[in-house]
């Protein structure tokens, strides 16, 4: 079986060539594990935090030489632990790998595989609308934002998972959503979910789309990106604009500090003058309330799930990658390792 | 009588050489208007906002050759108004002037003059303790901080009139209160006002102080410099602490960007890794609950009001230069221009 491993470190953004993909054998499952094969690979742009060479983010960094780990959705193919049978699905945090071993006892702080119902939605789902994502843009929108319904949210990296999501649920609390993503074909998918307006942060006119798309200001920034775009946004935010931060892509591949000028004065200007408040969050109190929810605007058709997908665990690395650079893909982007037996 | 006009815009810190002393004829005081000699000018770091040539922060940019406008406590001299007698003590915004003329019906968003009634705090407590900056330290550690029993708050500009309010109404909440101030002497001051902690920024084992004033970290950080200071503060932040903020001093000089690096990525990343909350707030929420609260702490021995004074209206321009050059007054720092008649 194949596995993609970590060559080495990332510097700036992650290349296809930090890993390489390498045979192994077919692992074993032990008493109390699971032996998994591996249908979906996520590749969550967060990731790249446990790429830095530097543990300035805390641990969670990768090993050299060893398979990298991830969200993924796989399927039991062998199960020695009661809770789990031969032919279900989870998710979880596995290795990238077309086969891999887990033992749900001994699982990291985001505990064990968490069993899925394929006839409730797509098991892919579980790693976008009804995931990680899905939970982060509900726990943004309405726990950090307090989005209120005839308010404004303008979301940066709309185009990915997370803001993709975000956008849609403002839309099912009946606020008005704004998009930023970048080329003609992603904004065209954003409008198609049932944003309001976008801004392609590609195009030479980007500051006059912001301008038109926000003609009353914004009241929440939803935070994806930093960099040069969230210096366009800030502008436009009106007086007492929450702005909650989930992410930060523009800025995985530096340390500490950037290339000068210090952008941290204006920033404090603006946090000031406009009474601004920001907030860091991880999505991990949206919880299954979150999950049900969504479901249910799902049910609805208030939301759609939007998945590009890529095909096989040799194309993992180059998708990964993309990522950073801008692809041109709507919502969560997954790589369909293997079809489900 | 004299005045003191604006010569030339600021440049970065403000010097006494962008002011000068004129004398100019005493007012008179119209139908509606108040004739005031004015007792106390308070050299609040803010007003360098309306020194700016750009007009960044959205007006009240002053005029040059104009005398400059502050808050001020004054005396009634004549009064054309009908809320207002000869005697009366008033807190406002008025001309940095000894003598000065102005409408109550016609003041900007922040009101009429204040009353103020000599019985229950000397007059002078109307610009600190009493006044806007009890006002911000208090919005700031109840309202916008949340700071909790038991838990530590590390407040900059410390000795400052926000500051080293900020510190004993923490105390008076039952947390543990940590200053950071410049100098041994201004340090010194805060522990004589209660501070658990203090930490000096002059000092060369500056880190080492901070680091051993917060063995535990901090819940709260109540913002008022920016720059080095914050930079070496949010290492020592608690996950999901709280950073109120009303001031940045070190970047006041400075338009939307200073000198290289970039220190926004690191402090994005610190955002988001430690999930801190910050928020910009300018203390007009406080309001009489507020300084009724302040009062009843001051009647209860539970917070001292600190002033220092300077004498006589030529020296107010080096005063308020010497706030942005760190002197080494604890608390609110006053222009005495005249006594009660």
């Amino acid at each position: 079986m194949k596995q993609v491993v970590v060559a080495r470190y990332a510097q700036g953004n992650p290349k296809a060539s930090d890993f390489r993909i390498e045979e192994a054998a077919e692992p074993q499952a032990a008493e109390g594990e699971l032996l998994l094969r591996t249908l979906y690979i996520a590749v969550d742009p967060l990731l790249r935090f446990s790429l830095d060479e530097s543990t300035l983010t805390g641990g969670g960094r990768m090993d050299l030489g060893a398979p990298m780990i991830g969200p993924t959705v796989s399927q039991v193919i062998a199960s020695n632990h009661p809770d789990y049978a031969a032919g279900d699905y989870v998710e979880g945090r596995t290795a990238w790998a077309e086969t891999t071993v887990v033992a749900p006892d001994k699982s990291d702080y985001r505990g064990p595989p968490r069993k899925l119902d394929p006839a409730l939605a797509p098991v892919s789902t579980a790693l976008g609308a009804l995931g990680g994502p899905g939970q982060t843009a509900y726990e943004g929108v309405i726990k950090v934002g307090r989005l209120q319904v005839g308010e404004t949210i303008v979301i940066s990296a709309a185009g990915g998972a997370v803001g993709s999501m975000a956008g849609q649920i403002a839309k099912a609390l009946g606020a008005r959503a704004v998009g930023i993503a970048g080329g003609r074909e992603k904004c065209q998918g954003l409008l198609d979910l049932g944003f309001d307006a976008v801004a392609d942060y590609k195009a030479s006119d980007f500051a006059a789309q912001l301008k038109a798309a926000l003609p009353d200001g914004a009241d929440v920034y939803f935070e994806n990106v930093g960099g040069d775009v969230t210096l366009s946004v800030l502008p436009h935010l009106k007086r007492g604009a929450r702005m909650p931060m989930c992410g930060f892509i523009a800025y995985y591949g530096l340390g500490m500090e950037g290339p000068g000028p210090d952008h941290l004065p204006g920033f404090y200007r603006q946090i000031m003058n406009k009474a601004l408040e920001i907030k860091g969050f991880a999505g991990l109190f949206a919880g299954q309330k979150g999950l049900d929810d969504i479901a249910g605007w799902m049910k609805q058709g208030k939301i759609r799930f939007a998945e590009s997908f890529v095909d096989g665990i040799d194309a993992a690395p180059e998708a990964f990658a993309s990522v950073f650079a801008g692809h041109n893909h709507v919502g969560k982007l997954l790589v369909r390792v293997a079809p489900a037996i």
